[in-house]
């Protein structure tokens, strides 16, 4: 690995000092933001993560705020996802397209109230894409990104821990629900959500001020816990087969493609800019779709570069993503693969940058 | 200095191949793409690119492509500029801004003819923001990001290398203007241009699979001119003040604020977006703007977060980059500073995060 350049443009977080405090190894940069990636080493921070809870330093989630009259059929015109049901206190995960129906971001988007919404970006500058739209539309929405630094609480203890600081009620909120919580006298939005299978929350920090006193706080309520920092393990994410935007999807992909045709209710979501495109996915279905691939022999390389999934020669699909498991005892990744050996059991070669393995397809994902 | 952790989402380049090989020690993140930052040193590159010529991987430059009868007035909807006189095989550095006058990002826009333009990008999802406002605008315009990756040739022996692989006529290229050179049966865009003040080119290398080609027969015929890889330099760009968008500026900041006031002609520039809210600024000026700041004392730290400037106790700016000059024999750096502070030989006190130093406001950068 390759060191990093410190520069005000890759932004620190209002946790970073805990983050650094805590003896952060490496970094990814997300959203022109730090992200950690290790704190003891992958494979520990991911043993403890299944066993424990952790604190994870996320802010790079930034936040696009829709204000106005017009934020519902904004946010109806960037997804495929029908949101005329979604109630206040929700989040949903969403899918948002282009015009050709290509994957822009899928953030979890949050309904604070009718005309006020939080969209929690994965990595692209969404809001340059809504504010777009915005303009060009004459649209009367106010689009700003607002001091908010998602703080995750992941791992089995996570109800135990959230309990000791916000009092017993977290553990109601149901999964995708949020609600608001005191902490030193303001209220945060915690909604049971995250990006690991191991449950747990995010809580919304609203204002950069209290950051550090709530990481301190949870760090020293959780002490008998043996809370720790973490981070998104890139073990444990794989297993899941939670994809990741920028390795595993693009703007080149569908949702469909992505797996992600059950987010998308393409004739009822009436206003989507990218439902005309998608009809015709939407009936027919994807030539090429998200698998799990597990891959043959020891620990592969860090997966810097798509890898070419071939059969008999010819390309059938890339890997984008990809890890070796302690626990399932073997490299588990995430692959794009066309229909003819997309079906379960299908024996393929993946080509990665240290050489050619053997590797199969599956249909489900490790969890 | 802390790692980066491998992955498929920061992309590498067509180029990375032979910046691995010259050995390359740090990155820096530019457009969610690997852009090398360290060499040999960074006072060792500094050194090298001042007396000799360097291969800099600038392939982050991704090039937002706009093609159609609508692609000119799209144009002019993005900057304050005024784009009428510009003529095919011009080169233009323009401010792009929000409908608040908040720039978006200061790219270089070239315009291949009168239907075809090329913006080559600094650090934000510029295209999305084209899309978006082409969408909402309904205007016959079709935007993509083409397989363009720029190779910057800079420093003083700059037209001696380019002359040797595309003969004398390279020499004839004036300042922002580009030129069609043929390598191996292909045409590229040549423009004399690069973000050093030692001069040189660049090359917008159309089509991946000549770009390591390229890249070695650069080498290959600089050896005796002491070629060597490079990179955009951390201290050359401070002392030539050389503007870095979201480390010196961000859309909470207008081109004038930038000292980008000349590059606006907001009286003339009709349709471009930003323009009301630009017209008050055009004609009171702005209340804050950049300058050179020199820092006293020993070497400063990496500016990773923006050091307040102060005076008095009170606030009067912020410095967003800083390094230590060898052939200065001083740190230099570039800040914001509001104008009750912005004068010639202004005393200040700048804020780092590793303790106050005392400075002074500079009118002119170093070179």
């Amino acid at each position: 690995m390759a060191l990093i350049s410190p520069s005000r443009r890759l932004r620190r977080t209002p946790f970073s000092d805990g983050v650094e405090a805590a003896g952060v190894k490496a970094y990814t940069v997300y959203n022109r933001m730090l992200l950690p990636t290790v704190f003891r080493s992958v494979e520990e921070d991911y043993a403890h993560l299944k066993s424990a809870v952790q604190l994870w330093d996320v802010a790079v989630e930034r936040q696009v705020e829709l204000r106005g009259p017009d934020a519902a059929r904004l946010m109806q015109m960037l997804t495929p996802r029908d949101l005329r049901g979604m109630l206040p206190g929700r989040c949903f995960y969403l899918p948002i397209v282009d015009e050709t129906g290509g994957m822009l971001n899928d953030p979890v988007g949050l309904k604070l109230t009718e005309d006020r919404w939080w969209i929690s970006i994965a990595d692209s500058d969404l809001m340059l894409w809504v504010k777009g739209l915005a303009n060009g539309y004459r649209l009367d929405v106010l689009i700003d990104e607002p001091d908010v630094s998602p703080l995750a609480v992941q791992g089995p203890k996570s109800d135990d821990l959230l309990a000791r600081v916000f009092g017993d009620a977290v553990r109601d909120i149901r999964f995708f629900r949020f609600g608001m919580f005191e902490f030193q006298g303001r209220y945060l939005n915690i909604a049971r959500s995250g990006y690991s299978k191991q449950g747990g929350f995010e809580i919304y920090v609203e204002g950069s001020d209290i950051a550090m006193p709530l990481w301190n706080a949870l760090m020293e309520a959780g002490r008998d816990l043996d809370v720790h920092a973490g981070c998104p393990n890139g073990i444990e994410r794989v297993e899941g087969g939670l994809l990741s935007y920028g390795n595993d999807m693009t703007d080149d992909n569908t949702p469909h493609e992505c797996g992600l045709g059950r987010f998308c209710d393409t004739q009822t979501a009436i206003g989507c800019i990218g439902r005309d495109a998608l009809l015709r996915v939407a009936k027919e279905g994807p030539v090429q779709q998200i698998r799990a691939i597990e891959i043959d022999g020891p620990k592969v390389p860090g997966c810097d570069r798509a890898w070419p999934i071939t059969a008999k020669g010819k390309r059938v699909g890339q890997v984008t993503s990809a890890a070796w498991s302690p626990d399932h005892d073997t490299n588990v990744a995430i692959g794009m693969v066309r229909m003819t050996h997309w079906d379960e059991g299908t024996n393929v070669t993946v080509e990665t940058h240290e050489g050619p393995r053997e590797a199969t397809v599956h249909e489900n994902f490790w969890t």
